[in-house]
């Protein structure tokens, strides 16, 4: 395995009210010299986290979002920034009962994913929450959004639909549908 | 479904030599107006394409690169740029060829992925690659990349490891694991 690059010099090049540039000047160890620009975290820093809000060991509930980037509704994950003072769970069961209308009472840990490691520091942590029950929290969500039933079994056919493009949801629910035909989750009850 | 925001205007906010940053000024159907922020394209907004080089129905190649996001190295699948005059397999191909020191004879087109829609217009095109074959080209690569062999049957195991993040790999591979165990593929020989 190689010897990390030196970063000999990281400076601040573009800013906006959310996105934040940085320029890496990088010494490979093999001595090549590059450099290379990166995004700062949007969202201010803080956490993020993504939601797998299951209903049984086969159906969970999506939502129908606009996405200002392809400006357009995709159906995806309820997600959101952890607020100070918030455990993952907490900032999770937040925005699930501010996106979907619903809290769960059991959480589990999946994983951390990144996005595009070469050009930003943006993490997002990744959780399944089973036992939900009713309750919508008023959010800063423009509009009320649809909340969508989908399978494990529909995976293919989510990738096909023209509204689903999120490589991160995609990836939430095949490693949950893994995971449970695993075994997972097993031991509590359905 | 909900009526599309109305964009009622777009401008630039920053920009460095990879990024660009725009504002948008949306009114929703129900009357609610808000200003987000996106991303344009990084990359000059070339298509970009990532690549599944399959060994057999269960091994496939992965590359170990720095990722400066992170600052650290990952596993992770090769992709790149789409050059002008190339189509996606072209551009696959040549990728490969850099990044992993093999072409392929047989390409198979799988998704188009999003990061995060809601703040970028980023897209991927992921292909899967058969029959391979040695044949290595010289990249703007700063150093060689290490080639990886994993398996299909390891991919909870992928994603437990301090080295692996990147989602839009995870979902590029289960979903060919899904497509391979649906009978995918199954005409060519092995």
């Amino acid at each position: 395995m190689s010897q990390k690059p030196q970063i000999k010099a990281c400076r601040e090049v573009a800013r906006s009210r959310l996105f934040r540039v940085e320029e890496l000047e990088l010494k490979f160890s093999n001595g090549v010299e590059r450099t290379y620009e990166r995004l700062g975290s949007f969202g201010s820093g803080h956490q993020a986290v993504m939601v797998v809000p299951l209903l049984d060991h086969n159906r969970f509930l999506m939502i129908r979002e606009y996405a200002a980037g392809t400006e357009d509704y995709q159906l995806t994950l309820p997600k959101g920034l952890v607020e100070p003072g918030e455990s993952l769970a907490e900032g999770g069961n937040r925005e699930l009962k501010e996106e979907v209308g619903v809290g769960a009472k059991q959480w589990h840990y999946l994983s951390e994913f990144t996005l595009s490691p070469n050009y930003m520091r943006n993490q997002i942590h990744v959780m399944a929450a089973k036992d939900l029950y009713e309750e919508r929290l008023e959010g800063d969500e423009p509009e009320p959004m649809e909340v969508v039933e989908w399978s494990f079994d529909r995976l293919l056919e989510l990738n096909e639909r023209e509204d689903f493009s999120e490589a991160r949801v995609l990836a939430a629910l095949f490693l949950v549908k893994e995971k449970l035909q695993s075994g997972w989750l097993k031991e509590t009850n359905d």
